[in-house]
């Protein structure tokens, strides 16, 4: 199924997005892309497999992403049955800094793996879109009108006068796969886009681009170079010199540094906007960029009155409202174009032409030093997962999920002692060098200092209830002296 | 404090309310009169302490209850450091069947108890009412106006045109402190409403009753032998008959079979509003029926937008909106006339002018088996609480709090192993005749069948995490061998 090109591919997938929009189903360890709500996959897993399908088993797959999300991430690629044994190169942003930075940083490392006639194909980790034939002819279509050097970015034919994309104009004079772009536009207003619907050579951008590693680099130098607003990005010309370091030597402090303090910029204001060598590769596959909550409503038909209910809820006499729940039992009544969506410990309510504005709720949490930001109630492990029950002073009460064969790291804390009641399974648990099997409804403890380690050695899932006391309590008092994921 | 008066005086509390209103706040084993969200005490609570104000310690305190709620009831009062050592008489109602059966049972039971002119304070168990002087004088006033053998009710001065209650007409012609009711009438439109408290001798009908014993029963005999629509209430014509059996053998089946089978019927229809000898005390107390939701709004000014954020809540750009929580976060964000009332286990989300219609919620997850119309998560008992952290299949997690010097039974269950963990206290455990004192971060293991005790001696609160183990978790796989609280 993977293209055939002369030239060597590499998938770049951006997954340093920090999902406040998508709050409070995602949180900063556990954003939009980590997400499974759209299926049984994860969107940056559904991304993995669609970069797949095109660059095949011989091409390359990297993953940017920032320092303080890449061990989660990494645990969420574990985790899964295929992509947790596939060699994936993690590129370390020292900071968010939008998608120029990041993808210069991912072109300069391509380009010292490999040449800078390496095609990279650059793929957003958190939207929706369809696999199979049509998207694989779409990519290999880029790949292939990337090999003069252009830019080829990829744009989807719009079906209705939508205000909430970008729009790239394509060129009328060219009949070719890839016409070139005349110019990039911003989100337009409903007249402007229904314009452009009608007039058919405009098309929705869908932030991929396809380009060879050394035309991103010396468009992005040369658009710096001649940056018509030079204040505003003045830190940005060094990028380029910046990201050719950090691909030479991670730890080199002073591309740290200089890193840090580049201005946010996409890279289509950065490139794309001022380069002359951009074309776009036209289609029609299904697309979504899951820009709000309201993407959830693409999962379900509503009903008469315009409503849906998902999870464990119950609506009576709401209109053109959703009701999402992840678990917990929600009810709405009489409700107008409205949507609910609930976690198991944080709830959002809000009115459905306010969805693009959940970021408010999110800075306004972030202000007080709400947990509810950062963490998600379940996280997964390449073993299998745990989920908070209950933390309170002094003590916490966590559900482990080990999978089959697996097993966690040999480990101990300093600040807490732990009791493990097995629920469903056998564990095997090691404490101090001696090894116990624990039955269903048995227990063991784990004291202060114990060198520990819990396996299951069975065929079916072990699940065990941990109740932790301390007077300490964070993810971060574990000291892990072996362990089978080499984390 | 107490009012001085020759007859003897009986509160009967009336706590046979399924709260249905107030779901998610209330439950069925735990209806609104439990609730704590209205101060310190429960409505139940200042119930009994109010009543306590008017018959003073010589007083007879008696509740009415249903069997289905009776333990759940005595568990939350024994739990009240006063009212647990107070005696109070459980009157056991064979079926729910709204307040005229529940007032015949009560006044027969007075009768047997004591005497026919023993007089009766009928007051509900779910309102809230100011206590104090006012309160104390007006019920005074009730008592008095009741020796002559009146129904006498309790009329509020209405302070705005109201929809929502019944209103008392009082005889213009009387200058008594407690004239005769013209008549009774039905939730007003705003119209009629408002022309009621125009004319000033109009009142909303608060729902108390004070009445001698003997009154009440050959009141309601009179009314349900002229009872002008016999055919609806036709069952109703033993109700008298009915309750003084029950009040004689509450064993008695023929008796409690046909109670079963009386028509739900309020007093105020059943004699009240045939009777000639009824009569108001009009007064000026702050009241409030808690009819639904909305009345969570008395307990916060709302801010400039009409919003309140009551409990770990954020709203940004909501008007008239009421974001409610118990300890879960909820965000509300461009919310207009809408309530969020949320809970450890449901959340329900209103049009504020539905609040009304909470019961289509209730009635909707009745039909589906719901357990959260049943139980909220935690639950009162005499020696402290415990609250449920989560259940799966097979087990559950518990967090069980133990006051000082409390014990819980000593029992055995034969479907399930039970592990308790210490998290903050010193623990009593009494394992099959064997006692073991564990300490925080501790734990012990009751196998099943095995008797067992849990108890606190010391002076400081006992917290324990539970994990319960086993095929079936049920709240009646519980064996009781001694309980100091006689349950």
């Amino acid at each position: 199924m993977a293209a055939q090109q002369a030239t060597s591919l590499h998938a770049v997938i951006l997954a340093g997005g920090s999902g406040t929009r998508f709050w409070p189903l995602s949180r900063e360890q556990a954003p939009k892309q980590m997400l499974k709500v759209f299926g049984p996959d994860s969107l940056l897993i559904s991304a993995l497999n669609r970069a797949e399908e095109v660059i095949g088993s011989e091409g390359k797959v990297h993953i940017v992403v920032g320092e303080s999300l890449v061990d989660e991430l990494h645990n969420h690629i574990l985790s899964h049955q295929k992509w947790g044994s596939i060699p994936i190169n993690y590129i370390i942003e020292p900071a968010a800094k939008n998608t120029a930075p990041a993808l210069a940083l991912a072109a300069a490392v391509v380009e010292v793996q490999d040449s800078p006639q390496a095609t990279i194909l650059m793929l957003p980790s958190d939207h929706l879109t369809e696999n199979g034939s049509r998207w694989v002819e779409t990519m290999t279509a880029a790949v292939e009108a990337a090999q003069d050097g252009s830019l080829v970015t990829v744009g989807l034919h719009p079906t209705a006068p939508e205000t909430g994309f970008g729009y790239i104009q394509a060129s009328i004079q060219s009949s070719s796969a890839a016409p070139e772009v005349e110019r990039f536009v911003e989100k337009p207003n409903r007249e402007t886009a229904a314009k452009y619907l009608a007039e058919g050579n405009y098309y929705w951008n869908s932030g991929m681009l396809v380009a060879q590693a050394g035309a991103i680099l010396s468009e992005l130098e040369l658009a710096q170079r001649n940056h018509p607003y030079a204040d505003a990005a003045a830190g940005n010309k060094d990028m380029v010199v910046t990201a050719k370091a950090l691909a030479q030597n991670p730890a080199d402090k002073s591309a740290i540094d200089t890193f840090i303090h580049l201005a946010k910029e996409p890279f289509d204001k950065a490139a794309l906007e001022l380069s002359a060598r951009v074309r776009v590769v036209p289609t029609a596959f299904d697309w979504s960029d899951v820009g709000s909550l309201l993407a959830l409503e693409a999962l379900q038909e509503a009903n008469e009155q315009g409503t849906r209910v998902m999870g464990q809820g119950v609506d009576v006499d709401s209109i053109n409202t959703l009701n999402y729940s992840s678990g917990r039992l929600v009810a709405t009544l009489g409700l107008t174009d409205t949507i609910v969506v609930d976690t198991e410990d944080a709830t959002l309510v809000a009115a459905k032409d306010r969805a693009q504005d959940v970021r408010l709720i999110v800075d306004e949490l972030q202000r007080r030093g709400a947990p509810e930001t950062k963490h998600s109630q379940t996280s997964l492990r390449p073993w299998g997962s745990w989920t908070m029950l209950t933390r309170g002073i002094g003590y916490q009460v966590k559900e482990i999920e080990v999978l089959p064969g697996a097993s966690l790291s040999l480990q101990r804390h300093q600040h807490r002692s732990e009791h493990w009641i097995v629920i469903e399974g056998t564990a095997q648990v090691e404490v101090d060098g001696r090894l116990h099997t624990v039955f269903p409804g048995q227990s063991t403890f784990i004291p202060v200092g114990a060198l520990h380690r819990l396996s299951n050695d069975g065929d079916t899932l072990l699940r065990v209830t941990e109740v932790a006391v301390g007077d300490y309590l964070g993810e971060d008092d574990i000291e892990r002296l072996d362990d089978k994921y080499d984390r």
